[in-house]
């Protein structure tokens, strides 16, 4: 049995799609952000980072997206979430992901997380930052639309987790105030997506949040 | 024959001791930071991000450090230089070097590379950015020590590719005004990784930089 630890919305939606896919034996702890449950003493005994997505499995705790993601990949081979036999398209799909997680994520973050990086009295660098989101957020997807992207999923023929991951933060661009329509491979990938039945399972969990 | 695109003291250090670990064949191209060389036309057609590293491979480039070391791990298995037999360990060190790349690579690149961020105009908000690297780069290095490393290596027995990512981070932290002294298991760490000959075969090329 595994237990992920999830906010809803958030980057942990990838793995709980990749649960979902991988017909695992899984339930779900909700991590309340509201109450800054992440940053709770209980919490931080599962995940002292104080984010989510955290995956508990019977031999320790499992952190970071790209890692969980790979983790469950090879956990489930039958499910067939990436190209566990060729070390090469599966570094492709781990920059992907990579890619995803370090500069993605992280663009996004500067709209309400800026105090990661400054301080929380810098407020006109605060502004800045958030100001500069549909900006940075654009330039990202301009390059998975130009030269990332595969099809019919990211990685090409093999549906699998970078999807997961990719639909993940396509979902962010409408709070981000980024048109999707102006990356039309990447609006294909988020319609097709929708259409997969382990994605449609786990979407009543992650109303979209600002 | 592989070939690493490089910048002395970067990123691309990890990479550069992975492949003289490896015993690989390989070569190196030095990318000229100082002339804005990763934003030429000829380096964009090798990798459109216009970073490093990039590794050049019979079947395309690769791109993303964590994503190089586990493609080098999986390339070269007899190095031994990951537990790929073990899908959990495995996940573990993933995480450990997703960690590396987006949080502390992107605490430390707010210094000087804060227009990934906020618009060239918005110097206050880059002046706040890079005053506060040297307390986000405690607050992961913290982190690092208190939950992460392992002994006698980052992700315990096994040497491999965290140490060689973590060994290239924690030298970024006398530039970043962080004394490596307040952080003991990774500063043995950082003193056990120069006694290894493929660190010492690659430093020559990796002279410190701001």
């Amino acid at each position: 049995m595994l237990t992920l630890y999830y906010a809803p919305n958030t980057a942990s939606l990838a793995p709980h799609i990749a649960l979902e896919q991988a017909g695992a034996d899984y339930r779900l702890e909700r991590v309340d952000f509201e109450a800054a449950q992440q940053r709770s003493p209980d919490y931080l005994a599962v995940n002292p980072k104080g984010r989510v997505p955290s995956l508990v499995t019977d031999r320790g705790v499992l952190t970071e997206t790209p890692a969980i993601l790979l983790y469950l990949a090879q956990r489930y081979p039958g499910a067939d979430m990436a190209p566990l036999d060729d070390p090469f398209e599966l570094a492709r799909v781990q920059a992907f992901n990579v890619f995803l997680c370090s500069t993605v994520h992280v663009a996004h973050a500067h709209k309400h997380r800026g105090t990661r990086w400054v301080a929380a009295t810098d407020t006109a660098a605060l502004e800045a930052m958030t100001r500069n989101v549909p900006q940075t957020m654009t330039a990202a997807f301009e390059l998975i639309e130009r030269t990332m992207i595969g099809e019919p999923w990211a990685c090409g023929e093999q549906f699998g987790i970078a999807d997961m991951y990719l639909f993940t933060m396509t979902r962010w661009l409408a709070s981000d105030k980024v048109e999707l329509a102006r990356f039309p491979k990447v609006a294909a990938h988020c319609e097709r997506m929708a259409s997969v039945p382990a994605v449609q399972r786990v979407m009543p969990h992650h109303p979209p949040r600002d």
